[in-house]
C-alpha cells in the first residue's frame, strides 16, 4: 500500500491508476466504513492517518492503544502550538521571525494489556482474529482481534475510540478483554503520557530550534528541548481520575487533561495509580475468568488555552468529564451517530455503481469534516488534525480546497473559518506594513496569525492568499445569503485586500492602460517571484472588483453601516473606483499566437522541461533539483493557471480553457497533491472524460493509497476538500457563478463519467438543500430541505425549483455529457511559437 | 569618526563628500604614514581595523597592547576557519551546507603594564602625549605614549609592532617603559590568550550554529561553543617560551602559537610563568629606575594547517621563532624596510599637489598588501586579515577588484590567487552537478571550496563569479605573458567555465539566432533571479570566446599539451565551436529608444525607485526592506551595466556608455562599497569629471572615514583595489583591451582632475614597468624597470616604449582631459519609454 507506483506522481505521461488500487484483501470493500482485516507493521504511519478520529479540535491519530508498534504516537489539538525563533541561515530584513509548530499533546490512547504478565505487542503477537474498522456513520474506531497468548489462551480484545463531533473537549476510549478459554491474571495499564518530551539529542548545531525531519519542508519541526513545561499532575486512588497539566515553554500557551476510569467486570479487582511529571496512569488487576467480559471505560477532556492558567484548565476538564459521567457514555455513542445521521444527510455524495469509489468518497468526506467540524475560533490546518505534517499550519488551502463542501453543505463551518481570518486581519495589517505596503497581507503559513513561511519565494510572496480569502468570503456570503455577517466584520477584509492589491500593482503609464503586478507568486511553487502570474492577477482583479461593489451596495443599502465601515478602516472617497479601475486594467498575459495565458508575463521564454524523459527517481523534482533550476522552464508543480479556468470560469471562453489545459496539462507535474482535483475538473469541463477521471481517481486515492508517500505526515485534507469539488463540480457540472461575483447564479452543466450509474451530491443554497442526481440521460433537482425557490441555468436552460411545485423536484433530461475530446493534451514541445520558432524540450541533469 | 554621514551612503544625490572628510586634528597628514595623535574611545573598531598589520597570511588588529580598550580584539590566519552546518529555516535540494567562519586566532598581542601595581588603562589614564602610527614604508605600527600614573609618576611607554611581508609565519612586538622621574614597581604580564573561546550564552535557540551579529548578514557568525578544543599548552620558565595548541572542533584544522619573550634593563627583575587551556603567560617584574628604559621583545610564530597534529605545528613555529632569533630583531625590521622599498617602487601611486589623497591612496594600496602579500596558497578574504566581516571568505571581488592591482604590480600575487582558483576546480565542477549543470560553478562565498552562501538569490545565483574569475586569468596572462600557467593548469578554468554557460544558457529557437542565459542574478544584488543578465552575458561571452581561443591556440601551438587538456577535460570535437557559437549569438538586452542595455530582459518593465526621496533613515535599503520589495523596483545596489562597460569597454560605443551610464547612475544607491569605484571610472570615461572625483573620494575614504558605519569589522579590502583602479584606469585612463581578450594591446586616455597636479602610476607589463605619468597638458611614459618594447595606443596614436629608446621615456602632448560634460546625469524618471509613456517613481511605504 505505501510502495510508491510509477503513477503515484500524478501527471498523465505515466502509467494511469487502476480504477481501484487498494489491497482488497486486507481493505476490503464496504459502503460505510474503512476496514483492515489483517495487521500490518510495514504501513503503520500511513494507517495511523487513516484511522485518525478527530472533530477539527482534538485528533487522536490511528495508533494500537498498546503504543508499541507506532510510526507516530501522535495526539493534536488545533492551534495549540509552540514557538520558536526562526534562524535563517542568512537574514534578511522582514523575513519571518517566529516559527510556530502543533505540538504533539499528552496521549490519552495509550491502555497496555498483561496477560499472565505478557504483554500484548501486535507485530509479534498470535492474532487469530483481527479487524480494525473506522465507522463513517457511527464515528467510533473499532478494534477486534483474537489473541493466543504464548502460553496458549485465547483472548478476545475489543476495543473502541470516538471523538465526539457535538462538542470540543472529549475523547472516549473503551478497552474489552475477555478470556476465551481459561483462566488468566489480567493487567490493564491505562495512561496519559507525555510524549512530546520524550526528546533526543542530536547533536548541538540544532539544539532548541524547530528542524523539519530529514529536511523535508513537508514535514514538522522536532524540538531538541523540553516544549511542555510540567505545571501540575495527579492520580486519584480512589477514582482512577489522573490530571495532566503543562505550558509550553516558548508560546506560553497552557494545556491541561483529565482522564477517567471506570472499569466493570464481574470479577474482582485491584487498582493502583501513578503520577509524575510526564505520565499518570492507573493499573488494574484482575483475576479473569473465561467468558467473563472485562470492560475499561477511559474517558478523557483536552482543555487548551493562551492565556489562562493550567491548573484552570483541569477544572474545565473535570466539569466537562462530570457532565459525560451524567449523560451516560451510551448517550454519546448515540449523540455521535445522530450527529453524523445529520451531516450525510447535508453533505453524502453517492456514486452508484461503484462501491470501491462510494467508500473513499465517504472516507475523504469524512477526512474533511474531521479537519475542520470544532475547528470554531481556529483555522484548518493542512493536515487537520491527523498528523504533524506542514507544522499544524493553515494555508490557502482551506480558502481554496476545503471551504466550496463547507459553505455549500456545512455553511456554519465554513462562517467559522472566514471568522477566524477576520481575526487575524491586525496580524495581516502589520504584516503588510512589514512589506511595504497597504491594506493587509495574510500570513501565508501561520498557526497564531504571524508569518511562519521562512522561504518567501514560495510563501510570503504567494500574495494571492488574499484574493483566496477574499474569494471564499464571497463564496460564503452569495451561497447563504449572511449579509449581516459581511457587513458587521468580513468587508473588512475585502477592503483592506482590495487595499494591498491596489498598493502593491502599479501603473506603467500614465494614461493607466494597464495595471501590473509584479514580483509574486502564484500556486504552482516551480517558478516564483514573477511578474503578472495569471492566477494572483486574475483574483486580484475579482478581488479589487468584489470590495469595490460591496462598499458600495453597502453605502446605498446600509449607510449607518457604511458609516461604521469608514471609521474602522479609514476607507476614503474614490477608493473603491480605484479599486475599480486597477481591475478594468489587469494586465492578463495572453499569448495570441498559441492561444494561451502565459502563467506570468515571461512564462514562455522559459526553457521548457522534458517531463516525460525525467527518471521517476529523480521525482517530484523539488527534492532532486535546486530550486534555481526548476524556476528556469516550463515545468509547474500544480495547477495554477488551470485553477483560475475553474474558479474564474467565467472570465475565459471554452477556446481559451482547452487550449490552457492543453499547454499545460502535460507540463505539470502534480509534485502537489493540490492539482490532480483542479485537473480534473478541468478536464472534465473541456471534454477529457478519462483524464478527468483518472485525475480524479488520483486524488481520490491520495492518501487512502499513499500515493505521494507522505500520508503518514497526515490526511491531505486540501485533496480530500478537492475530491468534493471535483465531484460537485467537475463530474457534477455545478458552478457557483454568481456568489463568486457577489450574486446568486448557479449553473449545473453535468459529465457524468461512463463507468457511473449515477452520480448524487447535495448542494445548500440560501437555506434551501437541494439534491442533484446527474443520470446519463437525465439530471434531476430535488429539494431536500428549506423551500427555495431556486433559480439554476442548465445548459442554458433557466430551472426554477421551489418546495411548493411539484415536490420540490424537477427533471431534466440530458442528450450528452459535454464535448468528448480524444485521446489527451498534446505536449507543447514541437509546437511553433508566435515567433514561428519551434519548442523543444530538455531534461537538465548536468552529466 | 564614525557618525555616519548624510552621504555616507554614496550616491550622487546626497550632498558630496568633502575633499577629505579627517579629522585633521586627530590624524594629521603624512604622506608616508597613518597617524593618530589623540586617543579616542569612540571609534575603536574603525581604528583597529585602520592599524591593522598583516601579511595576507597573519593579520593583528590595531588592538592596544593593554587589551582593555577595544571593539573586537582580532588576530586572523587567512584560511583558519571553522565549519557548522547550515540549517536553512526552510530546506530546499541543493542548497548550501557547510558554513565556513574565520576563526579568532590565539592574541599574541597582549601585554599588561602595571606601574606600581596600577594597570595602564587607555581610556581612563591621564595620558601627557600620545601617538599611533602606522608607517607604510616601514611595515610597523608604532605607539608612543607619556602616562602621568594615579600616583603622579610619568611613564614612556613606546611599543612597535610588525608582522613581516617577507615571511608568512611571523609578528615581532617591542614593548618599551621608561620612567621619566621616579623610581616605581614595574609589572609586565605578556599573554597568549585564545578569545575565541570566551564565548557566552544567548540562550539555547542558536547554540552552536554560526550567528550573524544582530542578523546583519554582512557580519561574521558568532559560535555559542567552543571552538578551538585544547590539544597543548605550556610555559618555559627558563626562556619565557609560551605554547598553545588546537584544533577545531569541526572543521578539524590545527594550530600552533608559540611566543618568545626577551626582556631587556639594566636594572633587576623577575619572571614567573603560567599555562593553562586557553592562556599562557609570562610576567616580568621590574624594579625600575628613572631614565633606564625596560624593553620587552616578543616574537610569536603562528602555524596552521589541515591535517597536521597540533603539536607538530608547534615545532614549526619553534623553527620558526629559532631563525628568526639567530637573524636577530633588527634584521626583521630592516628586512620589512627593503621588502616595502621593493612593493613601492613597483605599486606606488602619487598625487601631486594632494597630500591628503597621497596619504590616503597609500594606506589603501598597503591594505590590498596587507591582505595578499603572503595569501600564497589560501584566497584574497574580503576583509584580508583585517576583521571577521563575511565571516572571511573569498568572493568575486578578489577577481574583479584585486586582481587587476596584483597582476599590474605584483604578478607573482596575482598568480597565487588564481592557483588558488585552480586548487578549487574541483569542489566548483562537483557543485555545478549539484546545479544539475555541466563545467565547474565556483562558490560564491567559501573558505574551503564548498559553497557557503546560505542565501542562493543574492549568493548561488551569481553565476557570473565563473566568468570573474575567467577574466582575472585572462588578464594576468595577458599582462605576464606567462602561458606556461595557462597551459598547463589555468587553461581547464576556462574550459570548464566555458562548459558551464554553454549548458546554463539554451536557444530559444532552432535557427541558433540568440543565446539565452535566464534565472541568475548579477553583481547588482538588487535584483536578483532574472533572464539575461546583461553583465551576466557579456562576461559569459568573454568567457566562451576567451576558452574557445585558447583550445583553438593550444591545438596549433602545443599538440602534446592539446592532448593533455582533452584528457584532463574529456574535452570533445566541437565544444569549441559551440563556444564561439553560443558567443556569437548571446543575448544582449538593448532598449533602442532609450538607447541603454537593460540591466537584464525585463528590467525597465520594473516600478521606478524615487531615490532622491527616500529617508536616509531608510538606507541601506536592504536593512529596511523586505527583498521582495526591493526586487520590484528599478534600484541599484552597485554598478552593473556600468561594470560591463569597464570590463568590457570594447564591446560597446561611447554614447553607449554615456546613456547607460547617465540611466543608471541616478538609480544607483551604492549601498555596496564595490559601487563607487566603478562609477567613479565609468564617470571619468564618459566625461562627468567632477562626479569622477566624488565616487573615488567615496572610495578612497571608505574606510578612513568609516562610510559604511562597519569598518569596524574590517578593511573593505576589494575597495582598496578598487581606488587603484580608479587611479589607473580612471583618472590614469590606462585600459588593457588586449589581455582581457587573450591578446596585448594597451591604451590609455588619461583623465586629469583639475584639482591636482599630477597623477603618477605604474605598470608591469610582460615583465617592464612602466611609470606613467599624467599632467594636465602632457602624458609621460617612462620604463624603470625592464626593457620592453611596449606599445600603447595613446588617444588613437601608437606610441612604442623601449628601454634602449630614449633613455625609455616617451612624452606625449595632451590637449584635454577628455570629454567635459555639464551638470550630472539626469534621473531617469520623467522619460519617455519607446511605448511613448513616461517613467514615474515612487517610495514605496506602507503607510
Amino acid at each position: 500500500m505505501n510502495v510508491p507506483t510509477p503513477d503515484s506522481l500524478g501527471p498523465s505521461h505515466v502509467a494511469p491508476p487502476v480504477e481501484d488500487p487498494m489491497d482488497r484483501t486486507r481493505f476490503p470493500i464496504d459502503p460505510w466504513r474503512l476496514v483492515e482485516t489483517r495487521f500490518s507493521g510495514d504501513d503503520l504511519g500511513t494507517t495511523e492517518s487513516l484511522f485518525t478520529v478527530g472533530n477539527g479540535y482534538l485528533g487522536l491519530r490511528g495508533n494500537y492503544e498498546e503504543s508499541r508498534d507506532a510510526y507516530h504516537d501522535g495526539t493534536y489539538i488545533n492551534g495549540f502550538h509552540e514557538t520558536w525563533a526562526i534562524n535563517h541561515a542568512e537574514e534578511a530584513y522582514g523575513f519571518a521571525r517566529v516559527g510556530q509548530t502543533i505540538v504533539n499533546a499528552p496521549d490519552p490512547k495509550v491502555i497496555r494489556l498483561y496477560v499472565d504478565d505478557e504483554p500484548l505487542h501486535l507485530s509479534v503477537a498470535d492474532l487469530l482474529e483481527y479487524e480494525r474498522s473506522l465507522d463513517l456513520r457511527e464515528g467510533v474506531l473499532t478494534r477486534d482481534l483474537i489473541w493466543r497468548t504464548p502460553a496458549g489462551k485465547n483472548v478476545r480484545v475489543r476495543s473502541r475510540r470516538m471523538v465526539p463531533l457535538g462538542q470540543r473537549h472529549l475523547c472516549v476510549i473503551t478497552f474489552e478483554v475477555t478470556l476465551l478459554d481459561q483462566p488468566a491474571s489480567v493487567a490493564l495499564s491505562s495512561q496519559l503520557l507525555n510524549r512530546q518530551d520524550v526528546w533526543h539529542e542530536f547533536g548541538d548545531q540544532s539544539a532548541g530550534r524547530g528542524v523539519a525531519e530529514g529536511g523535508d519542508p513537508r514535514k514538522a519541526e522536532t524540538f531538541q528541548r523540553r516544549v511542555l513545561v510540567p505545571d501540575f499532575d495527579h492520580a486519584d486512588p480512589q477514582t482512577g481520575r489522573l490530571c495532566l497539566a503543562y505550558r509550553t515553554a516558548e508560546s506560553r500557551m497552557s494545556i491541561g487533561v483529565v482522564a477517567d476510569h471506570h472499569l466493570s467486570s464481574r470479577v474482582p479487582f485491584s487498582s493502583k495509580v501513578e503520577s509524575e511529571d510526564d505520565m499518570a496512569k492507573v493499573i488494574y488487576r484482575v483475576a479473569a475468568e473465561p467468558g467473563v467480559p472485562i470492560t475499561l471505560t477511559k474517558t478523557v477532556a483536552f482543555h487548551t488555552a493562551q492565556s489562562v492558567p493550567p491548573r484552570e484548565l483541569l477544572d474545565r476538564c473535570e466539569r466537562t468529564l462530570d457532565r459525560t459521567h451524567e449523560e451516560g457514555l451510551e448517550q454519546q455513542f448515540a449523540d455521535q451517530r445522530a450527529w453524523l445521521d445529520t451531516f450525510w444527510s447535508r453533505s453524502d455524495v453517492e456514486v452508484h455503481g461503484q462501491p470501491a469509489l462510494q467508500q473513499a468518497i465517504r472516507w475523504n468526506l469524512f477526512s474533511i469534516l474531521q479537519a475542520s467540524a470544532r475547528a470554531e475560533s481556529q483555522g484548518i490546518a493542512a493536515k487537520g488534525v491527523s498528523g504533524s505534517g506542514y507544522g499544524g499550519h493553515y494555508f490557502w488551502d482551506t480558502e481554496v480546497y476545503v471551504m466550496p463542501f463547507l459553505t455549500y453543505t456545512m455553511p456554519w463551518a465554513a462562517r467559522n473559518a472566514l471568522r477566524f481570518r477576520y481575526t487575524l486581519l491586525d496580524s495581516a495589517r502589520r504584516r503588510a506594513r512589514e512589506l511595504a505596503q497597504k491594506g493587509a497581507l495574510f500570513p501565508w503559513r501561520t498557526i497564531n496569525g504571524q508569518e511562519a513561511s521562512a522561504y518567501y519565494a514560495a510563501g510570503t510572496a504567494q500574495y494571492h492568499i488574499d484574493a483566496d480569502i477574499a474569494y471564499a468570503l464571497s463564496q460564503y456570503v452569495g451561497a447563504t445569503g449572511d449579509d449581516d455577517f459581511l457587513h458587521r466584520e468580513a468587508i473588512d477584509i475585502l477592503v483592506e485586500t482590495a487595499r494591498l492589491w491596489a498598493d502593491l500593482g502599479f501603473w506603467r503609464d500614465e494614461s493607466r492602460r494597464t495595471f501590473h503586478i509584479h514580483g509574486v507568486t502564484g500556486p504552482d511553487e516551480y517558478t516564483t517571484v514573477v511578474n503578472d502570474n495569471l492566477y494572483t492577477n486574475v483574483l486580484a482583479r475579482f478581488n479589487l472588483r468584489r470590495a469595490a461593489r460591496a462598499v458600495d451596495e453597502l453605502a446605498v443599502d446600509d449607510p449607518e453601516a457604511y458609516a461604521q465601515l469608514v471609521r474602522r478602516t479609514g476607507l476614503a472617497e474614490g477608493e473603491a473606483a480605484e479599486w475599480a479601475d486597477c481591475a478594468r486594467a489587469m494586465a492578463i498575459p495572453y499569448e495570441e499566437h498559441l492561444g494561451i495565458h502565459p502563467q506570468d508575463m515571461h512564462f514562455l521564454e522559459r526553457e521548457m522541461w522534458d517531463l516525460e524523459h525525467t527518471p521517476l527517481e529523480k521525482r517530484p523534482l523539488l527534492l532532486h533539483y535546486h530550486p534555481l533550476v526548476i524556476y528556469r522552464f516550463q515545468v509547474l508543480k500544480q495547477a495554477d493557471v488551470v485553477l483560475a479556468l475553474f474558479l474564474q470560469g467565467e472570465e475565459f471562453t471554452p477556446e481559451q480553457k482547452k487550449a490552457d489545459f492543453d499547454y499545460y496539462d502535460p507540463i505539470t507535474t502534480g509534485d502537489s497533491t493540490l492539482s490532480a482535483v483542479v485537473q480534473s475538473i478541468i478536464a472534465a469541463e473541456v471534454g477529457y472524460h478519462d483524464l478527468a477521471l483518472r485525475y480524479f481517481l488520483s486524488a481520490l486515492f491520495v492518501d487512502l493509497d499513499d500515493r505521494h508517500s507522505n500520508t503518514a505526515d497526515g490526511v491531505h485534507v486540501a485533496s480530500t476538500g478537492g475530491v468534493w469539488s471535483a465531484l460537485a463540480c467537475g463530474f457534477g457540472g455545478f458552478r457557483d457563478i454568481g456568489s463568486a461575483q457577489g450574486g446568486s447564479q448557479w449553473k449545473i452543466d453535468p459529465r457524468l463519467p461512463t463507468s457511473w450509474d449515477a452520480l448524487v451530491y447535495r448542494i445548500t443554497l440560501q437555506g434551501t438543500r437541494v439534491r442533484v442526481t446527474v443520470r446519463a440521460d437525465q439530471l434531476e433537482l430535488c429539494i431536500e430541505e428549506g423551500s427555495g425557490p431556486l433559480t439554476f441555468d442548465v445548459r442554458g436552460k433557466s430551472i426554477t425549483l421551489a418546495a411548493d411545485q411539484d415536490d420540490g423536484r424537477i427533471c431534466v433530461p440530458l442528450t450528452h455529457q459535454g464535448p468528448r475530446l480524444k485521446g489527451e493534451p498534446p505536449h507543447p514541445a514541437g509546437t511553433q511559437r508566435s515567433d514561428g520558432t519551434v519548442i523543444s524540450a530538455i531534461v537538465p541533469s548536468g552529466e
